[in-house]
C-alpha cells in the first residue's frame, strides 16, 4: 500500500467537525496552540490501550474508538470537568484503510457529541496500541479530588457496576445468556460504557471526593481511602445490580463482578450528610441511577464489608495489569 | 516479580524533583490539574517511540529517556515555547527494575534541567513503546508557526545537520570512523540531540516561520513551504556540515545525510531581511552555529537546489514511517 504517513494522517484525522474557539492551531504544526479561558483549571488524563490487553484483536474498530474515548472522558467526569480536546497517538501494524475509516468515523462522531476537538497526536508503525490524552476544564478550585473524603461522608455509585464484566464474559464465551436482549445490554455496557460527565459536573460543590470505576470498586474506592486517609464500610446488600445481571448470574458471582470486575466507568463519590438533599435534586434528572452503598469511617477502621448488618470478609482484588 | 502496576508507578515515576507553581495536582488523581498563567498560550506536542522503529532494542535506557524527552522538547523549541509539563505513557513487556531505574533517573535529570514536571501518564503491559506529551507556554500571539514564511525570507538552520544520521550509521556498523573522538561526537549527536529551546525563544518576533528537523531538511522545509504556500531555493554549498562528518564521510553521502537523514532536531526557520541584524545579535551568544542556506521564493518556483550557482536535481526523500 503506497499510503505514506503524512497522507494517512491528513486523510483520516485532519478533519475538523468541531472547531473550538479555544483552539488557535490544531493538527499541522510542531505543536497545537490552545488558549485557556480565564478562571478555568486545565484537567489532563492519559490512557494507553494495548491490543490483547485492553481490547480484543477482533474488536469492531468503531467500538474501539468509542471505548477509547469514553474511558478518557470518564476521567474528566470523575474530576467534574468539561471535555475540550483530544490528542491521539496511534500505533498500527499496517495501513488498513477500512479499519482506519471505521475507527476515525466513530471517533469523530464521539468528539462531536462532546464538543471536543482532535488537536494532535502521532501515527507510528508497530504493534497495535493507542495512547489518548484528554484535556478539559473545571472552574478554579472546584475539581473533585480523590483526597477530599471525610469520615461520615456517604458513599455513592452511579449506574449498576458489574454489567461490563458480565458483557466481557459473554464476548469471551465464559457466560451464556439465553435472553438476547439481556445479552445485548450486558455486552453494550462493556463495549460502550457511558462516561458520567453530567453527573460529575453536578457533583461540584456537593461531593467531597470522586473517582471513576475502571479497576473495580474495591480497588478504586481504595484509592479514595488512601488519598483521603480514611476508612469505609460498604453494605453489600445495598449494592446496585442490574436486573439483567441478576437474571443470568449467580448472586455471589454478580457481586464479585460488581466489586472487582472493572471497566464500568461509573462514578464512585462521597457526600457529606448536609449535601444529600441537593444531591438528590441535582442528580435525579440525569438518567442513570445513583445509590448510597456505605459510609466513610476513620482511617483506623480500614475497608469493611457488611451483609445483613454483619461484617463479612472478601478476598477479591482489583485488576492489576502486571499481576 | 511481585511488583504490581500501582507500586511500579509510585516507585519510579511519582517523585517530584521539580514542583512547579502551575501544577495544582500532579500524579495520583483521575486527572492532573494545571493553572495556566494569564496571557500565555498552551503548546502541546505528542510523540510515540516504538522499539525497533524509533530506537534500537539494546539502547541504554538513560539514552532512551534523554532522547524521548529531547525529541518532544524540540517541538516546543520550534514554536518558541517554554517547557512546562510532561505526561508519559509507558508500555513495557515486563517489570525490569534495573531498566526502570536507569530510565527514570535519566528522565528526571532532564526534567529537572528544563524545570519541567511529570504530571501523569499510564503504565501498561505490552510491546515496548512510549508516548510522551509535552506541554509548554508561549506568550499569546508570539508562537512560531510553519505557515508564516514569505517570499524573500532568508532560510536558516541551527547546528550541523547530518551528524545524527552518521552517528546512527556508526551504531549500525554501516560506517566506520577510525578517530575515536569523532566517532563519539557523531554517536552523541544521534543519541543525545540538543533541543534548541533558547534559539526558539530568541526567534519570537524575529522569524516568520520555524520547524524542527526530525525527518530531514527536504521533508521538514517542505512542511514550511506547503503550510506557507511558498517555494524556496537552497544553496547546497552553504549547507553547514560538521568537521567530524566531513573528515569521515564522502561529500555526496554527507550532504545526503544532512538533507534527508533526519533526527537532528536542529531548527529550520525563515527570517525577513529587516530582522537579520537583530537575529545575529540574539543568536550569537547561544552557542550553536546558525547558517543561512537559502531564500524563500514564490510558490510557483517550487523547491530548488543550487550548487556553484547552478541548479541541481535531487531525488532524495524525507523519512516516511510507512513507506
Amino acid at each position: 500500500m503506497a499510503c505514506g504517513e503524512f497522507s494517512l494522517i491528513a486523510r483520516y484525522f485532519d478533519r475538523v467537525r468541531t472547531s473550538r474557539l479555544d483552539v488557535e492551531t490544531g493538527i499541522g504544526d510542531d505543536c497545537a496552540l490552545l488558549n485557556i479561558p480565564e478562571k478555568q483549571t486545565l484537567a489532563i488524563s492519559t490512557d494507553t490501550l494495548v491490543c490483547g490487553r485492553h481490547f480484543l484483536a477482533d474488536i469492531n474498530p468503531a467500538d474501539l474508538a468509542y471505548k477509547a474515548l469514553a474511558v478518557n472522558v470518564s476521567d474528566l467526569a470523575a474530576m467534574g470537568a468539561d471535555p475540550a480536546w483530544l490528542t491521539l497517538a496511534l500505533t498500527l501494524p499496517n495501513v488498513d484503510e477500512a479499519w482506519l475509516e471505521a475507527f476515525s468515523d466513530a471517533l469523530f462522531d464521539q468528539l462531536n457529541y462532546y464538543d471536543m476537538q482532535l488537536i494532535g497526536g502521532d501515527t507510528t508503525a508497530g504493534p497495535l496500541s493507542m495512547t489518548l490524552a484528554i484535556h478539559g476544564y473545571v472552574p478554579v478550585g472546584r475539581a473533585l479530588k480523590r483526597s477530599g473524603a471525610k469520615p461520615g461522608d456517604w458513599i455513592y455509585v452511579t449506574g449498576t457496576p458489574g454489567d461490563s464484566a458480565a458483557g466481557l464474559a459473554i464476548l469471551q464465551d465464559r457466560l451464556t445468556v439465553s435472553d438476547a436482549a439481556d445479552a445485548a445490554y450486558l455486552v453494550k455496557r462493556h463495549l460502550r460504557p457511558t462516561p458520567r460527565i453530567l453527573h460529575g459536573q453536578a457533583l461540584r460543590d456537593r461531593a467531597n471526593s470522586a473517582i471513576d470505576l475502571s479497576d473495580g470498586l474495591i480497588s478504586d474506592l481504595g484509592h479514595i481511602l488512601k488519598a483521603s486517609g480514611v476508612g469505609a464500610r460498604v453494605d453489600l446488600d445495598a449494592f446496585p445490580l442490574s436486573e439483567q445481571l441478576r437474571r443470568h448470574v449467580e448472586p455471589e458471582q454478580a457481586l464479585r463482578w460488581a466489586l472487582s470486575g472493572g471497566e464500568d466507568y461509573e462514578l464512585c463519590f462521597t457526600v457529606p450528610e448536609l449535601n444529600r438533599g441537593t444531591l438528590d435534586i441535582a442528580l435525579n434528572n440525569l438518567g442513570a441511577p445513583f445509590t448510597c452503598i456505605g459510609q466513610i469511617l476513620p482511617e483506623s477502621e480500614g475497608l469493611q464489608f457488611t451483609r445483613n448488618g454483619a461484617p463479612v470478609t472478601l478476598d477479591w482484588k482489583g485488576y492489576d495489569h502486571f499481576a
